[in-house]
């Protein structure tokens, strides 16, 4: 459900607009698609969601970055949520019951709380140091992938320098999924980049299995 | 109920917190507050406008700027919009029933589209350039209120550049309400600034009627 999540970054994109970046992913394969731009305007948030919305439907799951509202209008499949965006509790209590929610951790506390107050699944942030967010800190690293794996009983996924060379054994180290940013954004062709890396995923899980 | 609503603005505040400007505002009898910071995490925001919704409980009416999710997440009485925020008919869909929805408009136009979608209320922004919000554009003027008040019959207040000296003949113009921002967050003493603009516009409106 969440193998290939693909977090979408205009300033990483060699030129490609949030919609084309999702409109070629979607193509290589990717089973998530997150529109994440702290720069625009809500409305042209909205409009950029309402677009991706339809490039995702029937093909892959479509999040939409901290801003609930933004992916409650646009008719998104969830929200992602960061440990400075709104505590996941707040955000059920708004959200329709089938809406998902993920959430950044950083360690198997943080995990065990977003789960219980209601997450869909914890995204390991940031596995390994990254130059896509640069106020993302330290990589946690694969043993914190382990920890988090044994505390919570949800859908497992990892975001931060990982790539083509590294997410085979991240799979293998329990995450149910990863999320990326330049792997697939910053690549020359990016369906090429996320086929690749669906299929290394897929291979590592029939290995793990 | 929307006489004085005032705005709060960290920036302009003389060090006073948003909760404090609240606080002091609505002693000095603010009708409505309305939390707005371009610059805090999603989380921060929402910690802020949950305490501002308990201090203006039963005393004043309180909206969040923007951010409809913040709002609704903090039980805050409604939303003001501008018009790079959320549409007014996405935002309605969003909310309950009886969730206010404010939105800033420029002419009559764009009043009778935001009051055909939904709007509880307009506010004409800004009614006179204002070194407050620089992006604001050029003031529209009297005869900007005058057409918008002929074009619609739900409240029209105004914003931007007003203060005890120009107060009481916007609201013979026929402003139904006054927003500020300086006139009151930037004043010494915040609780006798929005007393001294509570009582104008009282007087002003008794003399209209």
């Amino acid at each position: 459900m969440y193998d290939l999540y693909v977090v979408t970054d205009e300033k990483l994109s060699r030129g490609l607009t949030h919609a084309e970046i999702a409109r070629r992913a979607v193509a290589g394969g990717a089973d998530v698609i997150q529109l994440r731009d702290k720069d625009k305007s809500s409305r042209e948030l909205y409009e950029i969601a309402c677009e991706m919305r339809e490039i995702c439907r029937g093909r892959a799951l479509f999040f939409v970055n901290d801003r609930l509202d933004i992916a409650l209008a646009a008719g998104a499949d969830g929200v992602h949520l960061g440990q400075d965006d709104l505590p996941v509790d707040a955000a059920r209590r708004l959200a329709p019951q089938n809406f998902l929610i993920g959430i950044s951790v950083g360690n198997a506390d943080e995990a065990a709380v977003a789960k219980s107050a209601g997450a869909d699944y914890v995204a390991v942030s940031p596995v390994f140091s990254t130059p896509s967010k640069t106020n993302a800190g330290i990589g946690h690293g694969i043993s914190a992938i382990q920890e988090i794996r044994a505390a919570v009983n949800c859908p497992v996924i990892g975001i931060g320098g990982i790539n083509a060379d590294n997410a085979a054994e991240l799979i293998e180290a329990g995450l149910d999924g990863i999320a990326v940013i330049s792997a697939v954004v910053s690549a020359p062709d990016v369906t090429a980049a996320a086929q690749n890396l669906s299929a290394i995923i897929r291979d590592a899980k029939e290995l793990r299995a």
